[in-house]
């Protein structure tokens, strides 16, 4: 186990700078996560730590119910992110899931400060998200309230992100990978959806085109068996 | 043919990094193909791949059915771009074409996204556009709908660059780097008119100045026999 | 004393390039200050000088009535901060300040320019400000005005950053680091406060969980002892 | 001459990357010039080439007509700028002038597009331009329209910047870094501008404390003897 661990913390240290290079975090806020497979535990960013400080080794192991795991194989004295029980809510109530992220991007939290869902315009959202990117309940940080609201809004959504109310985005993939381009899909078309309204009206995208978007880019994009 | 090749094969590798730089790509979006000059060939992006891993390798191969040309020096397991099938329609009926770029650039894309063709108002938009940029028609990806859209569109259009309605910009050029520069400016000029919208209406430019930028601009710019 | 200087100075020189690389600040405007602790001096930013050109000898020491301390140590023909004096004041009536920050950073001078405080619609500012940044009057530099505004508008509030009207932002915190936080995170949240605007009405975010986020983060976020 | 001459190459050739830096000009668009002092000539970038390949030996040499200087130390067969000939009009016919920008930066030309001076309401603005930054009319490129333009607009006027109508923006300066910083500094302010103007109106600036602000600033900040 202790390999595969290793393994999960070098790709979500390194998935971090993925955040910084496409301007979704500033200074510590944002966090990745991903579920160590067929264990219950995952592995999450430490918390108020800055990104150009992130190392494989600060990056800590959590079983599902949030808590730190200790152990020398598991190691450090950090403490897990404060977004911790949500990430942890949603591993234990999505089994398929298995990589989860927290960002404060800038559109999408404007979409969120202003409490809308993100309106289908674009063949790339069909593409990626089958529709709107939904928007979730505020919910205070300090219990399970933000994952409940997460789970319940995305269980059954084609949407893999969600954007909370008055606080911004939580994007879930098979793996962490999945996850960062999703949190990367959705300021994109935040920010190209926001841009548009500032013109007028947008352009309505019919269902069944969406539908059929959604449906192809799930099953013919990429190279066979790539992750994203 | 194979020297050609391999030619065009780092020259679009290269071009694709001027994308990443200009910001109009994110993820794997976006793509550039080259026409092989006396054959009926093109190289494309393949599919679903990260643009730190593009290398002039991983570049494929495509004739203009957009079928992916197999063999040695061809080359290569990977699947051409999902778009390829628009860029093929586009090498079949445009003969002076010799590249094209598409991508989902914010501000493009944003107008796509209301539905309105870029209207005309700035002098470097005249110079490279000959007036406004026009907008396509909404064309579902999977057969050629798209293709025809944009030969449809740019036929006997001075503008080298088309705004295709919910999704965003197709553009053509003489060859690879004419199209890139075309997508460069047709983002440069969307953003600058998005902001000018913004302020109220736009300060009209006569249709006589815009028809003398344009003619001097495409016969007295740059450097004699520069590419752009 | 010397050795506390240089390491300020140090420390002040490097968080100058955090506010280039946030993208806060543009030529040679802004600056960053630290006190001395147990002295009544601080150090500076030396007026005019770019950004590149900074290096921790340029730094400056001053007195707290804001006059360049002359000596060996202290070296430097350098003039100091044409902010200095708004500095000093700050430093002379708030014993707990041992950094302040002034940016014109974009949007944060966009509210400042139309004459509004930043209103709280975000989970991020309720945590970083407990409510809204407040607007501080306009003031003319050469005396201590900005400083008294500042001093004025920040005593009893709950924000480290104000924004003075028509002009920028100053923010104040324990250390320079923290203060060079409040500002990278005052831009951030003015920002996609001003994109959320845009949008329509921002969604309310009530008082009592404004007051329990900003309870809980200033308690209980990061690692223990840990500075921001 | 020939030092100076060389020396002014490599600053133009350093200055234009400046632009790049600071974002305001994509592909080939933007020139920076430099008079030669005491000799009747400017040196200027080469036409259409990319900001990649510009080196000091590629800066043009001209005479103040316009006019390509030939001979050894003048070198090169690189055509001059296309707007060589309104650089060369400022020169002509505004002594004090030592530094000439063009751009095409996104906020300025927005301004322009809209056909609107950028109004003051922010201290950096009174600071460099003492009040608004004045909108030039619109004008044809081919002969010395623009140069008449932008020396009739900026003769007696505070700002060192002009806002041309659908078109872009010229900064003049006493050597070309001053002229680079007006450039810079305009975009700068026209950004922050429009972005308070989203919010509603503009909070005035009294023009005694617009007039008190440029006096001090032009006087009294940065180092002394220092050139910007």
């Amino acid at each position: 186990m202790k390999n595969t661990v290793d393994a999960l913390r070098e790709q979500v240290c390194a998935l971090h700078a993925e955040l910084v290079r496409y301007g979704l975090v500033v200074w510590t806020a944002g966090n990745v996560s991903a579920r160590v497979p067929g264990h219950d535990l995952f592995v999450i960013k430490p918390s108020g730590v800055s990104y150009d400080d992130l190392t494989p080794a600060s990056i800590v192991v959590c079983d599902l119910d949030g808590e730190l795991v200790e152990g020398d194989w598991a190691g450090g004295d950090l403490r897990p992110s404060s977004d911790t029980a949500a990430h942890a809510h949603v591993y234990r109530h999505m089994a398929h899931v298995g990589g989860v992220v927290h960002t404060h991007s800038t559109y999408a939290s404007a979409w969120a400060a202003h409490g809308r869902a993100v309106p289908c315009a674009l063949t790339a959202m069909a593409d990626e998200f089958g529709g709107e990117i939904p928007l979730g309940p505020f919910a205070r940080i300090g219990d399970d309230s933000i994952g409940r609201a997460v789970v319940e809004t995305l269980s059954g959504h084609r949407s893999p992100a969600v954007i909370m109310r008055n606080h911004g985005v939580f994007s879930i993939g098979r793996d962490a990978l999945a996850a960062v381009k999703a949190a990367v899909m959705c300021e994109d078309v935040a920010r190209t959806t926001h841009h548009a309204v500032a013109l007028g009206a947008l352009s309505p995208l019919p269902q069944d085109d969406v539908d059929a978007l959604f449906d192809r880019y799930q099953n013919a994009y990429g190279q066979q068996g790539a992750t994203a």
